[in-house]
């Protein structure tokens, strides 16, 4: 795992260099980690052309020393962009990139007053973000793992299903199931959501109990080996009117045809479009009101976004999630998600479990 | 409910007008929450004299008039700030507050472009966060229930505690426990570390195993009713050295002066160097390497701070963490917390759980 830091680091000096800058300041903590392997929660990654630096605080700097190499550990005592600034001054370095997505209006002030007028500051978006998007090998193993695990506690959940359960406490069981499946933690709040409540997409598990003759979505994904999987499935408790039975096998067709829209080269609007254009043949497409999916990760949410009108073409190493839906409200709603790693040959959906629509 | 949201609303209009501006955005998550009730993940918040104005997309507009009342609620179907700053355009406001620390880089300048240039973006840090951090007696109440439960699961965990048992095993019964009583989840992510690794303020659970003679450290949060609670307990596995007994008095007699030095008036600062005073006085201040405490309410870090220099005096209504420690690399460390609420006349610890060392 060193090396493969080590190998990250180089790629994004590379990226420096070609974009003219003499170091990069690195905000953003899953960034630190693919760089550096450091898990700690506060600090200021500084990559320079003869050194990176990671300036941090006294509880993260024995952290720091345990989980990186290579790296100079910058304890700070003042403020930590200060300490970033005075650092990069004492640096001589002149031009500094940052994301201006990670850094705030406020920072970049504290940062211009420390580092001083020889230092210009050039906007320079998602640098190590590039080299996330492009997963390696061990990296698709790891979510491979993470998404078997999101599909077997999906199949836990499952059995629990039954009228009078309360959305929240149904939270509370996959959470628990997927850490002692060895996840460090959900990668997102988990979505539990059940009759009308469907209709809401990002629906926050209540107190309300499930009831017979209802939807119920499922929405979860685990964080195992710091890598996410995102997985929603939808069952009908009872047996499914004709009318959810039909708007669940349109939202079906239009992932099966997002998902076979995926391949090298093809462009992320075009995989939003494949599932659009099945929903619109049933005149559900106005039903469907996000986009069909989003890269996956050290993050839960990474590039590319998979939506309308995105002309990034897929590249192998991308893994990206498939989640057509349809929200109808007063009524319900359905959605439909797996994650799917593009390969140069093929097209692997990671996640395990049936798409079909499960009536208990 | 609703008309506490509504008095909220008013006093952040009065915050305007005294600081001359026509409009405030609001883009953090808990300042939406406190000023309208809306629990949704994306959206720009924008009060003017005349109206507020959630702007929100597709997947949280059903939830926004679920949630809220009084609000005008837009849906944007381009980007959100783009749609934030267009409607700012039509209401012909000119002063236009922002969160230098909310906002970033790349969002003021969308929000710049799209309001155009008649509008002023004028640094206003903290106008909610100010009023949040005076809690009103219903989120004392609130906190005092979400206090007792993280101390029950304390109490809980610390039955579990053996050799043999897996940290991150500890860490999900925790957070499965926390769900179990109610809360819809953990304020912030679980720490249970063991041996030396408790020298390590911040340690994430590993599958590291405890072991006799070592120390435990928890520190567990626990969100109810939207208010977070934050606790940390130091346990002994075994009969732990005299040396191991005298580090922890010295914190726990840190710990206790820093509690009787809250009171209405008293300095952050002074509470602050109440703890450091005492390690001070047993040689061993070098080895706490944090702040005394924090600010908790709707998030697990607000203001105030309790930390060395902090000018800003307490005032009935804060609720703060008191959490001295040391911490000793190799050997392990130490740390015992409890949230604090500041009344008119005395000083309420929430938390509810001894703070004698525990030998197990």
């Amino acid at each position: 795992m060193k090396t493969l830091f080590g190998k990250r680091r180089r790629e994004v000096l590379a990226g420096l260099a070609s974009a003219k800058l003499d170091a990069l300041l690195i905000t953003r903590p899953a960034n630190w980690y693919y760089l550096t392997g450091f898990t700690g929660d506060a600090g200021a990654l500084l990559a320079t052309a003869q050194e990176t630096a990671l300036v941090t605080d006294g509880r993260f700097t024995g952290q720091a020393r345990q989980e990186t190499t290579g790296l100079r550990i910058v304890a700070h005592s003042g403020g930590l962009l200060e300490s970033a600034g005075k650092w990069l001054l004492e640096q001589r370095v002149r031009r500094v990139g940052f994301d201006p997505q990670q850094v705030s209006v406020a920072q970049l002030r504290v940062l211009r007053k420390a580092a001083g007028s020889r230092v210009a500051w050039i906007a320079a978006a998602g640098i190590p973000e590039g080299l996330r998007m492009t997963k390696e090998p061990s990296e698709v193993a790891q979510m491979r793992k993470a998404a078997i695990l999101a599909g077997e506690v999906v199949a836990s959940a499952a059995r629990l299903l039954k009228p009078g359960v309360r959305e929240f406490e149904l939270a509370a069981e996959i959470e628990y199931q997927m850490r002692r499946k060895g996840a460090s933690g959900p990668a997102f709040e988990t979505i539990v959501a059940s009759g009308k409540r469907t209709a809401l997409p990002h629906a926050r598990p209540t107190a309300k109990r499930l009831s017979k003759n209802e939807l119920v979505v499922l929405d979860l994904g685990a964080i195992l080996g710091h890598y996410c999987s995102d997985i929603t499935r939808t069952f009908y408790l009872g047996r499914a009117p004709g009318r959810i039975r039909g708007w669940y096998r349109a939202v079906q067709e239009a992932q099966a045809a997002a998902i076979a829209a995926v391949r090298v080269g093809a462009g992320c609007g075009e995989v939003d479009a494949a599932a659009r254009q099945v929903l619109a043949g049933y005149r559900l497409d106005r039903y469907f009101v996000h986009s069909t999916g989003h890269g996956l990760g050290l993050e839960v949410h990474e590039d590319p976004r998979v939506a309308k009108g995105q002309s990034r073409r897929l590249e192998s190493g991308n893994v990206i999630t498939i989640e057509p839906g349809m929200y109808v409200d007063g009524v319900g709603g359905i959605r439909i998600e797996d994650d799917v790693a593009v390969h140069v040959d093929r097209t692997e959906v990671l996640t395990r479990f049936t798409r079909d629509l499960i009536e208990i």
